[in-house]
């Protein structure tokens, strides 16, 4: 449990980089992160590098004794290089090239920039590999932000076609299983496929779901590019990646496999004006963010880091980048950094030291304020550096144990996106919306890839699987948990088509034969006083099967085999509960419903609560405090180890 | 009265046709079409024609005694063809062409694709033309289909200012025609002219009037092509076109006239879901698609059919193409089918026979499941071919005889589009309202083109027409009908200008000196309880004009001068269905207000009783039942010949 | 005090304008305006000018002793010339040319458009300049209108580099000044400078705010060059240009001081459907317009005018281009007159004479119907020109006296806009409402520069002002008025970064140390019953710093030092004007609220009572009635000398 923050030494005088660091030091902090836009400081003119700065700025910070994590600049290529190199510049769905002036404003696909980003990373790696107070890497910057990972550009065809000839071998092959008869969109050879964009009306869905594949392969490949020039030149420092929250347009699993720790980046305010959440829950959760919403991406990155999990970029205050960006609550920000060390995080590094008075994110706000006094996150931060010792002392870093899992999937986010049925079909709502009603009868939850092992679960949640592969089914069946299947699972196959004895498969003995989707305005009730709400899966029961709620109209709502559930629609929050919590209670996880706004978790011996709502909770339970009492105020905090 | 249905044998294993044929007859099925989307296995290698699949596909269906309606393929060229000729691709508005990958993605106006269209027609139809199961023929599929009758190519440059030179001959009579004089405007010779887009403002009225008459044009030449060539090899055979529901991007009526046969394609839910409607009335009818949609578009398309007319496809169960797609409710498929008969549908072919796992459209339903179990619309298809032998028994196939008519105007549509003067006014919203309450009211209604002939009608009903020929208005005037005027009627030339004598014109003594367009959330009362929305016309009345009504601040709402009425203003429904009242029983009519959802239509001796509510309807007639009985259920149909 | 109108000879048949002149002087009108868009007659083959059509057109009008505003052509280049040199066509964001077709088709920074330009002026101005019915001039028409003043072509990337060129002399100073290290944006050199757009996510703030500066001063330099035409060969005559309603895209400040005269175009139903009101605010006005929308802009050009500022455009009846349409209520348009008057006017220009039945402006109205019958609105042009006597006998024409002053500045508009921090953060929006608030306490106003003397005002408000340069400041703090400054002020240094001791700076002892933007659903509760919305600055107050307001959560609302106080936030309209009524009474000027919709205005010894509302206002005061009387009904005016 360490803290570290985001540090630009460029953006500031030479001459306060000293205070800085100590300050830093002083507050708690003892990991800074580094480098990751500086590259037209590093390389102002083309080959010729000025190291002579970053020297000194390293120095500084290891001379008050933090560590390092250094950045591969590969996020801001300067202007010098993309004048040199023109066909860097991504293409979007326009036709257009996404011009310098920003970030992120390269193509995973160029070959000259896959060049360029082997030279720089050699470079830094180089210089700064074996530096004693480098002690961490991070690979470039949220890849994928401001929606870089699908670009249109020739280089992007050209490797495309390359990517489905190594998947189909034969143009036979590829057309059989896409189904291109249809429409007559039969293709004679790999040379003839484009992108799938600028069509009359929507493109082949199979088609458009490879383009993503291939896509978020091509993020994978670059990144592995620079995993492996880090790991020849440093030797034994762990390599990250900072990933976005709820962030699905590559496929995380893959990338992550690639590095040692998975980190990502939270904005919980952010967040919450960003997604899909309606109005009324935007403003009640405005400057606290959503209490699950942190969590499921804590739980999302766990999931596939090999160390624990970072905090790469903690929100120390009003953000710049929502359409509306409120302040948060005090408290919040140590809430939020508890939070991240209760679901496993190994580090939790604030973004940023200090608010920079100019550029795009000069609203972002900091640790220090832009006079450089201390900001209410500061102070925050502070105070959490103080409480990590007693918590280290109560061993408060060993493992988080879920006996719940919930199956997280890139690859369904794409194919429901392309093929959608229902304009409001949103995969992250569905599994964000069961992984609440988890938490909110107080269950610890493991989120994982539909590959991982399932032993020692006793329930395990589905999401809307689409592509329900036979091993998965038949590791399902054989489990000992309770399982929860949402709609749609098992409704496609891996090439986009209708299986044909139609879904779900053999996961249980049911067919669903017709499917609706329903628009806002439009709700179906359902038995025990729910309601359901943008799809409903019309069910079929084989032998065996018990239907556990219906539909008005009398169709299955909620279907049951052993101990395998299948939900037909997506119902409102409190029937979603109720549903979880009576297979939670099969499943002999004593759920226990919490207060709006009330969060428990668990790591090692030590349980912690957080109070997201507006009136205090009082823990019931027999324990010694670690921090906090037993009555935890709004936006407060307590950790303890039970009697 | 007969069923058909859609079929695609080049979507199926071989193995699969017999059977498949078999089951179409064993249903009471006898018309399938094939082929329209077929050409990649037609010629699949440029020049190389391979038969043979469809010869035995066309046997395999002759064999069971099913008839065929052949289609051209030409709404999906193949890949090759585009690659040959990148200039087929017609072009966007923001100029860039729209690729291959779906459908349509062809420009009416491409010389090479004109060329290309030849020579694929006269082989399909020189191979076919002649076969004993051939017996119908269908050209291209629904012309115009995701906005592509208007394209910006050069191609279409090139001939519009053809066409210009053809319409105008001098460069000074188009000059004055559309005024351009105004901002500059004028024109030094047609080929200075260049398609209305991307101006800096709105482009000229009068000249993207222009360009959208002659796009229309290019589809009428486009289709007739088409058609010259079948009656050139398949003497005969009834030339079709599928046109679609509530399309208004090209003058049906000029293709129409180079057809025997108009068809359409019905598909209620998913027209509830994309047209005008207010989010509470799509919820309304979300399962059973709106009482008076199908019904209009009937009525539209027997007025412009030789031979009666047809549905080619008819939704079966839900579709995939619109935003939310509901099922429809247990009987609708049938309901559906028999609204088509009672209208006059010679022929209800439904689309597909199965449920295609793969491709853009695997989300929609079949007669079939894609497990090849016969679906709900299936069983109700069979119900329908079992009822129709008793209706045709019961003289069922006579006439339509409609004495109330109302006037329809593609023209119209365009020009209000291009200078709408109130963001909402949309003329199809205003025919349909007018059209809704005329079928609330229990009439039958022709709906005519404005050339048509008037004789024999009680009532004319006039929406919008802003464009009213001299002949028309002496028409309307020397007819004994009942006259009912939409407001806007009369308001302007056939240049877009607004005639020197202000609307109406001559047809009644008033005119419309002052507009004014209402923003939705405001309305005007009107006398007697009314209220009027979007739009008010300011009439001075001269001699011998009764005011009816007038709104609130004293203007006149409706007024009157011998038989023919005036309405100012579109009102609510049921001041509508009152005005329209009132003039029906002065046209000896004998209206009768419907409940809601319920729908009456007379076809020779019987009449039809439709139940769209969630209420049983009694008849209270004396009557000898067809199909169905006294009371109608929701969803139900009642077949009867008076006592 | 004048009445004009806009006329288009060029529009109708040579046999009319005689008519046409006779009855503008019979209805009082005596300033004809002509020839804005007349190029294409004025010029019609290249460097082949025909002026006899509009040498007799002149001759008619002079001969009823009508004086001519001649206008340059320049708003609408023929077509011929677009051919010769298609760089003249303006470049959108998104890279394509913004084609002929419309108005307005020009690239302020093309130098064959400036050439051009230059020689149709001098044509024009040589030809016209001494001819004695040629009193006043107009260059071009409402630059700016249709989003003209930003084009992306090449000429603007060009004369761009040589802008920044010239203000920061050096690449380093503009690195230093806009903070390019943020993101590695650093220049090497102008060349490497592109303009602002297409980036992968927004651009550079400063980069983009100096974009707008240019694009601006690119106008200011277009207008510039046609003064100085213009004043050559027609010495003596005023020459004014005639800008938009609320329009900011360029700094009218600076074009007007090149100017004689400001006018602007008043369509204040057209504006309140196109600003940002609330949909119930547009329909409470829906038939008058904002009570407090043309008084703001009269006071907006009032204040950058040398000679009395006129409305070069007054709406006289519906028009055509806003969303909605509504016809003005009886009474209107002489409300408008007069009010344009009491704010200063020196002359009320109507557009246009008479409606024209072709072109995009069909359907907006004129004096006359296209009938050539008189409209409502020139029957009320005619009462205002009787009343217009006897309020020149009452010395009418003497001067706007305000006590209070608003800041008014368009760099503050363009800033907001590209750094809102809150999606719906609208500096006009702001500067409106205090306005308004003011206007609703019965107060005059002057709406000036930030560089503006401030000898004789009680009052000063400043919405909200990024940049307060010091001079300002020390100039508001040494004056002895009372200064209201609103949130956001003195938040940015001119280069857009943040000033290093926080905002507001040294104009009073507090420190905005943190913001937050809350979305449309939130509020935020104050002392006293009020709302805060859209936005609040978290203050630090220093020594002498008195509260006088506080949010609900503590945070200080409104402070105040002295004579100078700081608003927070945006509150609700009751609270801003109950702030305002306290301040305003300090600074000893007796507001007194006004009924709703209510307004009064003084110039010289009268007082204008208007009345926007819906019921009657009853006046008070003892008064000699020059106009109107004691009883101001709905849609009246009164016009009173005090006894």
């Amino acid at each position: 449990m360490r803290l570290g923050v985001c540090y630009y030494p460029e953006h500031w005088p030479e001459s306060m980089w000293k205070d800085d660091a100590a300050r830093m030091k002083a507050l708690g902090i003892d990991r800074v992160r580094i480098g990751e836009f500086a590259w037209s400081r590093i390389e102002p003119t083309p080959g010729e590098y000025d190291w002579d700065w970053l020297d000194r700025a390293i120095e500084t910070l290891a001379g008050e004794g933090l560590k390092v994590v250094m950045c591969t600049p590969t996020a801001t290529p300067p202007k010098w290089l993309i004048d040199l190199h023109p066909d860097i510049l991504p293409v979007g769905a326009d036709g257009r090239a996404r011009n310098f002036g920003s970030r992120r404003h390269y193509d995973f696909s160029s070959p000259s920039y896959f060049e360029a980003s082997a030279k720089i990373c050699t470079a830094v790696a180089e210089r700064y590999g074996r530096h004693p107070a480098v002690a961490y890497w991070q690979t470039d910057n949220e890849f994928g932000c401001h929606h870089t990972v699908v670009s249109y550009s020739d280089a992007a065809a050209k490797r495309f076609r390359e990517w489905l000839r190594a998947r189909y071998v034969s143009i036979d092959a590829l057309n059989a299983a896409w189904g291109t008869v249809f429409w007559s969109m039969e293709y004679r050879g790999f040379d003839e496929i484009d992108p799938p964009v600028a069509t009359v009306t929507e493109a082949h869905p199979s088609h458009r779901l490879d383009y993503r594949r291939f896509a978020s392969d091509e993020v994978v490949r670059y990144n592995r590019m620079q995993v492996d020039i880090i790991r020849a030149y440093s030797p034994g420092r762990p390599v990250a990646h900072n990933f976005m929250q709820l962030f699905t347009e590559f496929d995380h699993y893959k990338v992550a496999a690639d590095l040692d720790i998975a980190t990502w980046d939270s904005y919980p305010l952010g967040a919450l004006e960003e997604q899909w959440f309606d109005p009324s829950i935007k403003a009640k959760w405005l400057r606290t963010g959503h209490p699950d919403f942190a969590s499921f991406n804590h739980d999302v990155y766990r999931g596939m880091s090999k160390e624990p999990f970072w905090v790469m970029e903690q929100q120390p205050g009003p953000v710049n980048w929502a359409m509306w960006n409120p302040a948060p609550l005090p408290g919040m920000v140590r809430l939020w950094s508890w939070e991240a060390f209760a679901h496993g995080a190994g580090c939790v590094s604030y973004f940023r030291w200090r608010q920079v008075p100019f550029g795009q994110e000069q609203m972002h706000a900091g640790l220090n304020r832009p006079d450089n006094r201390l900001d209410v996150g500061g102070v925050e931060a502070q105070t959490v550096a103080r409480e990590i010792a007693d918590v280290l002392k109560a061993d408060g870093e060993s493992q988080v144990a879920a006996k719940v899992a919930l199956i997280w999937d890139y690859e369904a986010k794409w194919l429901f996106e392309i093929h959608p049925q229902g304009a409001d079909f949103h995969y992250p709502r569905f599994a964000f919306e069961y992984y609440s009603a988890l938490r909110s009868l107080g269950l610890d939850v493991d989120v994982i890839p539909a590959d991982a092992p399932l032993d020692g679960y006793s329930m395990i949640v589905v999401p809307p699987l689409p592509v329900l592969p036979a091993t998965l089914a038949a590791r399902l069946a054989s489990s000992n948990a309770q399982i929860v299947l949402g709609p749609r699972t098992g409704s496609k196959t891996s090439s986009l088509t209708i299986p044909a004895t139609l879904p779900p498969g053999d996961v249980l003995p049911i067919r669903v034969w017709r499917v609706e989707s329903m628009r806002p305005n439009v709700t179906e009730a359902v038995d025990g006083g729910g309601e359901s709400r943008h799809w409903r899966d019309f069910i079929e029961c084989g032998e065996g099967v018990q239907v556990q709620a219906r539909f008005a109209d009398g169709h299955p709502a909620v279907v049951s085999h052993g101990s395998i559930s299948y939900l037909a629609s997506l119902f409102d929050d409190a029937y979603t509960q109720q549903v979880f919590e009576r297979i939670a209670g099969a499943a002999g996880l004593a759920p226990r419903r919490l207060p709006e706004g009330v969060r428990v978790s668990r790591r090692g011996p030590l349980t912690y609560v957080f109070n997201y709502g507006v009136t205090p909770y009082r823990i019931e339970e027999a324990a010694r405090f670690v921090a906090g009492q037993q009555d935890v105020p709004p936006q407060g905090v307590s950790i303890y180890r039970s009697h």
